[in-house]
């Protein structure tokens, strides 16, 4: 591998990370919480100064590959995961390992918590914590991309490795105006969300910080109890649309954006993604109604939970830990597929799931006609053999990693509801796990050890798994391109 | 399909379990319990009218291909489950769903039990449900090829539908030699356990059906309290010893038989179930210490639990529902690997997990060096591509149906480790599920629908889902060969 390129595009990232730092700098000036300010200066600096010295490398005029992509993305992950931590421990706010739990929750957009009372943590830190899920959402690599011409004209790796989905789309022939495209609706999306809370009588802060944590489709609140906490109808239907919007394909805006506004709603994916809200939603009404004595307020809660799980964000406005088992089973299956490929949504995405489900029909088929070929066709487009293998063995190591953490968490002693649904909803960044007591438990209460395992959950959620698994193989680093 | 050659034998199959019903018919004489064998006779004629006019159809020379041996599998495994559930009903023991559930748990060798006081039946009638479980430990089909010559010379086809795991070899040329073959060590191995136990103080009854239920590896037993209810070391410590030799793959007992005793203990499979076994016992017996006062009790009943569950057996001589989470933990990834393919064991198999296994590490390999080509060996053997991608697909689907089982039980309101584990111990042939406060939850509080779909589970976990799920496939039945 080129190891020299991969040190000189985190470096690159490293000095993009220290600039993105005068975001939350310029909050806390604004709240006057000096303090806090001088604690951001602190980090960008330690962002800055070996990423400069990376940047400077001189890689020469290697190519980034498929290897050197996923070197890459892991890579800076884990230094944005870990130096990101640092604002959270210099104000005093907590220990590291709460802070890099916290830190990893933010940048994966998962939104578990271990800082239950956001109310108490300075405004500049609140701020961070929600603007990281909007960094992480779209992903911080396709930010770079979109910012600065990288080296090597296979950057297209760079993007696989970090956008989720099994199949990687360029919207146009260029990497960087692919990115560009995207982020640019992406930062229209946010405002919009924003302009749309902030009229409705939100706080300017608390609308912010409401659009990063829901265009990322994290998870963290300003309140402990969430949206539900504003007791606003208003907020909590814009919020649960926006939830919907932002765990659809990116490419389906793009298409309306050039006016094929009937190309973009054919897409396969959207109608299944469309059909599994309106079945669940309609289900766990159903199935609440008499909880909340009606159909209307049973309509309200059942959709804003559906969207926030399905989004992946995590919201919540009422005590789901208290509704029937159906009601948790569908939660607990929707944690799992998560949104659409291409959004900033979590999960298996649901065209992996698709090609999952089309895989197992060609099998059948084949017991059935043992001479039969066919291919699977997504949109009416051959889907690889490759993609197709490729799909089902992530599956099978996702399923892995799940046990593997559900065995580690184990030893935390908690039991098998709390144990299970908590590895889950951080392998798939959707925050809540299900208690019996409460719907939004908390990461507090975990061991050290637990809360480790849970960042490299959450990280090897959303970057997909590969990037996360090979940065840890040692064939990686001996091979020389 | 050649749909006269799988009535035909579909009839064959219904004529020899006529004559099984021999058995319980005895021992209901002996004990003197005249009407329970008057019920068993009235079975056996059920069994026998419609077997023999299908029997005597016309079917050519018909051959029994792939789908007509997964057609005949699924279709003898349904009429056995519901003609051998009249026993039950007939004595009054219980109603049609009951009845049903405990047949298809005893044909199946899972052992989840509804009949909670097995003191209380009749004793024709317990040994029936134990019977139950020798016969599907090896399978029915395995049975008539050992017994009568099948048309068609294709009957491989047959053994591949109901024989376990991801690959099936001959041990001789001749099907019906090889069938005989593992029959013949099943029942020595069966007899030897059986004299073990009654020379060691247990009654001829109880040490015949409990030899049953352990080579089976099914887990009826004729106390509420099972093993552990004999209060005896001896038997415990001769129980436990056999169910790990029933969770091996019986191709190691012939290869011993043939004086291969090296070649035998060669096998990958073999030593990846021992390294299992070991690890197991350790990390259990090291975490349940505290609760027993000391190491030596603690082996004993961790041992044991582990040989109970790997070998899915489900016999329990302690409460394992009261131990930590770790345990716990450990036990649920034991009911999904199960024993060894070629075993009587249920769940997804040792072979088919080492073949997931190694087609990650060369997911991942292929990512670091994306020309390579590499091929997947277990015991030095090249395993096919299509083998590798069919065991993925079976992993998925087998992943689906876990999770479709889920929402559906949920309906019936219990809670999340109960709906969790209930569904995962009768998928993979288990018996007792984890509840909160006992070890061996009982399935009697389940409604008729959640005990249908446990039915339809365990007849999916012990057939290896295809026979099962082509049965309901339109297309099967459409065509002609």
């Amino acid at each position: 591998m080129n190891t020299k390129i991969v040190l000189k595009t985190l470096g690159k990232v490293m000095r993009i990370a220290a600039l993105l730092m005068l975001a939350p700098i310029i909050c806390s000036l604004v709240f006057r919480e000096y303090r806090v300010a001088l604690n951001f200066v602190w980090t960008a600096i330690i962002f800055f100064v070996p990423g400069q010295a990376l940047a400077m490398l001189n890689a020469g005029d290697g190519e980034i590959y498929s290897r050197e992509g996923f070197a890459i993305a892991g890579l800076s992950w884990i230094v944005l995961s870990i130096i990101g931590a640092f604002p959270y421990i210099f104000s005093g706010v907590c220990g590291f390992i709460d802070a890099l739990f916290t830190n990893v929750s933010g940048l994966t957009t998962t939104g578990a918590a271990v800082l239950t009372q956001p109310e108490l943590l300075p405004r500049g830190i609140l701020f961070w914590s929600c603007f990281s899920h909007w960094l992480g959402g779209m992903g911080v690599l396709v930010l770079i991309m979109a910012i600065i011409p990288l080296a090597g004209k296979n950057s297209m790796h760079l993007m696989r490795a970090e956008a989720p989905g099994p199949q990687v789309e360029k919207l146009v022939p260029k990497m960087r105006r692919t990115s560009l495209i995207l982020y640019g609706i992406y930062l229209s999306l946010t405002v919009i969300l924003f302009l749309l809370l902030a009229c409705g009588g939100m706080s300017i802060y608390d609308s912010m910080l409401h659009a990063f944590s829901t265009a990322g489709t994290g998870g963290f609140s300003t309140l402990s109890s969430s949206v539900g906490g504003f007791g606003s109808l208003y907020s909590e239907i814009v919020i649960c649309v926006f939830m919907f919007l932002f765990g659809v394909n990116f490419n389906l805006y793009f298409f309306i954006l050039l006016g094929k506004v009937r190309a973009a709603f054919k897409s396969e994916e959207f109608k299944v993604y469309i059909g599994i809200i309106v079945i669940s939603i309609i289900a766990i009404t159903v199935n609440i109604a008499g909880l909340y004595g009606g159909f209307v307020k049973a309509l309200r809660y059942s959709s804003f939970q559906i969207g926030a799980i399905i989004s992946t964000t995590g919201f919540s406005t009422a005590d789901f830990g208290a509704w029937p088992m159906f009601s948790k089973a569908v939660i607990v299956l929707l944690m799992i597929s998560g949104g659409c490929a291409g959004s900033t949504a979590g999960g298996l995405k649901l065209s992996r799931i698709m090609i999952l489900v089309k895989s197992i029909g060609r099998e059948l088929k084949r017991v059935v006609h043992p001479r039969s070929v066919s291919v699977i066709r997504i949109d009416g487009k051959r889907v690889s053999e490759e993609t197709v293998s490729g799909t089902n063995i992530y599956f099978t190591i996702y399923a892995a990693l799940f046990l593997v953490s559900m065995l580690l968490i184990s030893f935390n002693g908690r039991d098998i509801a709390t144990t299970f649904t908590s590895v889950l909803t951080c392998l798939n960044n959707v925050g809540p796990y299900l208690d019996f007591s409460s719907s939004a438990g908390t990461f507090a209460e975990f061991s050290a050890f637990s809360k480790i395992i849970f960042c490299l959950d959450m990280l090897i959620g959303r970057l997909e798994i590969i990037p996360m698994i090979v940065l840890f193989s040692p064939a990686l680093w001996k091979i020389r391109a």
